[in-house]
């Protein structure tokens, strides 16, 4: 079992091994289960089984729970069951799963200790490590929310291997922009040929993975500077998931967006990483996008959560890892998506 | 203009005076007002006219904007409005009103600039203060929120004037508890027979209010150790509250939990400061309840969200300026009841 720490101001640790559900430390006597309706029996049964939760609430699989009215559900059946301050909320499921567990423990009686063990590789890599927890609004995603860290989380890599392989490829895209973010070795790892959930060093790309997200929040809990690196690619992402009404994945959408900021930053003088952001695309395989022109895409990227009133701002690569948030003129962020839009359009034809 | 400081983690000051509006300082260019609907116009257009809003949404009058619908209505506005991180979410009206705004600022986008204009007299004295939000759930009061301390709180007393009788009544028990928790003065002030809305002394007295919460806050601002002594009268008042649906106000329920905390002091061997609080509750001319028995309550006071899982504690005041949080047997807390009921069907039919 891999061990990794984060830090800020309340710190944790990531832990990744395999069966590792008997290793699951909850300090708390009284616990509520957050889970994930979709999971398989199995999964679920293990969980029931090691740490004997007192309500255990089901709620609907992936972005679907994260509505601010399974939000009240859950809070209501927490406050009938009487659960007091010092009880745990542990949520098992993907990222969408554990940032709705961690906004309900965040909230409920104005906090209690949470534990997340995350089931999806992409709920791992990005939504365990950092404190965000959160809600969509019909007006755009994770537009609610706290910084609430866990008091631990535990990635069982089997888990992993009982999801859809698009559910596995979908996490796929944030290992591989933690590869970018450093020397890319997770980039590599990613693409060699027999990466996947079943692979022999799945708990060690994992950790890495998480690693990387862990060393940038632990610098920046609070999203005030550095950690802004970690939007690489996101800023395109979540316009495209608005603009598709969530047709493409996260995943996908990701994968979509860090071929764009490669576009983008080598427009902008940067080095020319467009190979591999094309591989990656390539082996992500996404689901193809409706046509779009800027102007579909351009308000949505003005209201996303990182403008400012000063206008919109996005991550470049200048160079494997070297990320940068800069303010882009209008003219060069429109001019890069017709390129963008290109290049996609080529590269998901071609091999198809 | 008094100004009271409140420290802790994030500090910030209050601000109670007369005819203020203009001085109210808001560092945000964007900014969004919410809006009691009960209020006032002239109330109202003072502070569009002082603030310029961009976005400005009404809520329900009191606790019925407390819930997670209302939440929810409110943070699609501020989306809808694409309001950006560095916005300001000011709320003017009651403590309900601050309440909710207040947990609408610590949430969309995960945390925003908040700041109260409270315009009852428990607003400014109680929840304007130590940085709680929150909302209720059907299951109860104050279920779920955050701790998210406002940049600033103004009160302008003239504001109070404006309100039903009732309204500033209600508020006095907050008032007449923080006396209990200091030396009593506070206690006097308000029994004065030309204290209300109008008094001379006005403003000295809710800034002395607020400065009595405000140095416990400051000691303890997550509520861990000393700030559960201004729970002084509230374990029985949230159960009286709950039980009568709020047919009893807050300030009315806390004027009988005062007079209950009084009764099981006094019978746990401290002084009687029943004639105290029995005063209080005939100046305070509280709905009658209905026939309670201990029974009715007891699972009440155990949801209470100051229980934990070792069982209910209360605050016991063994004599002024010396509150303690203390396990008290259940006998003794349901003798308590008896005799406590008996004294306030005494107390509100010789009088009236």
């Amino acid at each position: 079992m891999r061990r990794v720490e984060v830090g800020g101001e309340s710190p944790y640790a990531v832990h990744v091994g395999r069966d590792l559900t008997r290793s699951v430390e909850i300090a708390q006597r009284r616990r509520a289960l957050i889970v994930d309706s979709g999971l398989p029996g199995v999964t679920v049964a293990g969980v029931l089984d090691a740490l004997s939760p007192e309500v255990v609430v089901e709620v609907p699989s992936g972005e679907a729970c994260k509505t601010t009215a399974v939000y009240a559900e859950v809070l209501s059946r927490l406050a009938r069951a009487a659960l007091p301050r010092d009880s745990a909320v542990i949520s098992l499921g993907g990222g969408a799963t554990t940032d709705l567990g961690g906004f309900v423990a965040a909230t409920y009686l104005r906090g209690v200790a949470s534990y997340t063990l995350p089931t999806t590789l992409l709920g791992a890599v990005d939504a365990a490590v950092g404190g965000k927890t959160g809600l969509n609004l019909p007006e755009g995603k994770n537009l609610v929310g706290a910084f609430w860290s866990p008091r631990g989380v535990w990635c069982d890599v089997t888990w992993l291997a009982t999801l859809p392989p698009a559910v596995f490829r979908d996490g796929c895209a944030e290992v591989f922009k933690h590869g970018l973010l450093t020397d890319g070795n997770l980039c590599d790892r990613v693409l060699a040929p027999d990466f996947g959930p079943e692979a022999s060093d799945l708990v060690d790309v994992v950790a890495d993975a998480v690693k990387v997200k862990a060393d940038v929040v632990t610098r920046d809990p609070r999203e005030s500077g550095e950690r802004a690196v970690l939007n690489l690619g996101h800023t395109l992402a979540h316009a495209l998931e608005a603009v598709t009404d969530h047709g493409v994945s996260h995943g996908e959408a990701v994968g979509y967006g860090l071929h764009y900021a490669a576009i983008l930053s080598r427009d902008l003088g940067g080095r020319d990483l467009t190979d591999l952001t094309a591989r990656f695309l390539r082996f992500l395989r996404p689901t193809p996008l409706p046509p779009l022109e800027w102007s579909d895409v351009a308000p949505l990227i003005a209201r996303d959560k990182k403008a400012d009133s000063a206008g919109v701002r996005f991550v470049l690569l200048p160079e494997i890892g070297r990320a940068e948030l800069t303010r882009v003129p209008e003219a060069a962020a429109s001019a890069a998506f017709v390129t963008w839009r290109g290049a996609v359009a080529e590269l998901l034809t071609s091999d198809s």
